[in-house]
């Protein structure tokens, strides 16, 4: 398969203004999994598709993620990504504004490549993916504000937030390679739930990470109050007692260690690190299901591969 | 035609998550010319096109322009657009770059409504026109702070930062319309030195517009040394002393009553004005030229007589 990451540096940013496009190489050379753009290829290898086919449209994927981290980055004030400055620290508000406009600007012209019998509807889906990211993105603002989130809410905001993204990148892998109605359907609800997996096991890890192999520290979400799968499941499962517990802790905003080793415990006591890990298996069979619809090749095992190396992961 | 304004106001808005789909109809709803959707309706008019094949395109040329106003006024701290608290202002910095994010994409959402057979080349065009007004704000930006601006690298700016957007209007509406060509071509033509005489224009009225008609304070870009047509004209004009004076007042930034009078009269005395009408005229004659290599029509009629309103206008 074609080297994502050689094809994403041998884009050019080189390009005048250097103070537009020179953050988006940046951004783009900070490395990440480029998953994105891997299920892309994946899913049309699936299908026996043809890479040169499918590529703009997963290195559009890829450019579309970075776009939202480097905005995103601004947003939450986050100073490091991947073990460096983020554009708006290094450079300034301003360009990091600018500059993720034509990031997302850059991937719509990637898009435009795709085999023009299926850009309509390549464009539609990406859209409709990039709408979700958004509003992902406003319901977990929304969150932080709001007192009582359910766990169905949660599980909504974040396939808006990660799934759909992962969903979509196969979808659209597949659609171009030429699968039917129902494989694409399967490759979509493969997607989301490992997406939903992920995010489940994102949020068991910030807490029951081991420190030396997670690579930020184990906590994180505690002290700032996230309202993670792990928190909501606290609440819903709690009795009287620890729910007092609970939000006791919550109001509390200096003594991290404390705070994170008492609702660790709360956690603990309530078993929702297991109700976690429950919930994330749970989503990684619904998404191995999905692939025995789909042909049987080395890309579906590659899928499947994918899909448990998730689950397992410790980082 | 059909009532621009009417169609924008029709658009809804009151989708969840409201704090991302509020701002964005706020914006659309706080008016404006129309310009670009017009010039779009106009061009496609003159081909015999039917209206709502090019409607969505019109729309998409309105949201995206309007998206650049949100996230421009960020990035200048700009309090307020049309009369009304910028969207920083009435939400937060967050908001105006999501819903701004999300209004980019809206853009594109209409623009996949386009025919599907004129779909690829109006994707293509559209990303170009996009392009060009982020690099137009980027080299606005980088002028700044450099020292030396040739008049050619500001026409260079302000055709990126205005003019491609009325020019792809105009070219994206006729082509959609089956305009060949050579009248595509005309059509842009039209659009670039419009957009250059309505910003020589703009500059000018900064300084010489009728306080009373003008609708925003005299003097605001000498205030801020912005580097404008008549500055970069003074610049070039100015003998030793007027130059040596320029640059003493260029250094004051309090004062600004007695700099705005100084710095106009050193215009007057470098007849800085009619070199600036001077080339707004010869813009205007190019784009009128243009015309008459197209059907004649009432829509060139209205072509026209709109560049004759921009040339003439007080504000």
């Amino acid at each position: 398969m074609i080297d994502i990451n050689q094809v994403i540096e041998s884009l050019d940013w080189s390009k005048d203004p250097k103070g537009l496009y020179e953050p988006i190489g940046y951004t783009l050379a900070s490395g990440g999994k480029r998953i994105r753009p891997t299920l892309a290829m994946i899913a049309s290898s699936l299908f026996g598709g043809k890479e040169e086919e499918v590529l703009p449209a997963a290195l559009a994927l890829e450019v579309f993620h970075n776009f939202t981290l480097l905005h995103d980055d601004v947003m939450d004030r986050a100073e490091v990504r991947r073990g460096r400055p983020t554009v708006h620290v290094k450079w300034n508000d301003n360009t990091a504004i600018l500059s993720g406009d034509q990031m997302l600007i850059e991937a719509y012209k990637l898009l435009s490549h795709v085999p023009t019998d299926k850009l309509p509807q390549v464009l539609q889906w990406f859209n409709t993916m990039a709408t979700g990211i958004c509003e992902g993105q406003q319901y977990d603002v929304d969150f932080e504000q709001k007192n009582e989130v359910s766990i169905a809410e949660y599980m909504k905001m974040i396939e808006l937030k990660t799934s759909v993204l992962l969903a979509y990148a196969l979808k659209i892998g597949g659609y171009i390679a030429g699968a039917n109605p129902a494989q694409l359907e399967s490759l979509y609800q493969f997607g989301l739930h490992i997406g939903l997996a992920f995010q489940i096991q994102d949020d068991i890890l910030d807490v029951y990470g081991n420190p030396e192999t997670f690579g930020k520290a184990i906590g994180g979400d505690i002290c700032c109050n996230k309202k993670t799968f792990l928190l909501l499941t606290a609440f819903e499962k709690a009795d009287p007692q620890s729910k007092a517990e609970l939000q006791q802790w919550l109001a509390i905003s200096n003594r991290n260690q404390e705070k994170i080793a008492a609702i660790t415990a709360i956690y603990d006591h309530l078993g929702v690190r297991a109700a976690g890990e429950t919930a994330m298996e749970e989503h990684t069979t619904l998404a191995l299901a999905q692939l025995d619809t789909l042909p049987q090749n080395e890309a579906t095992a590659q899928l499947r591969s994918l899909a448990e190396r998730l689950a397992a992961r410790k980082k």
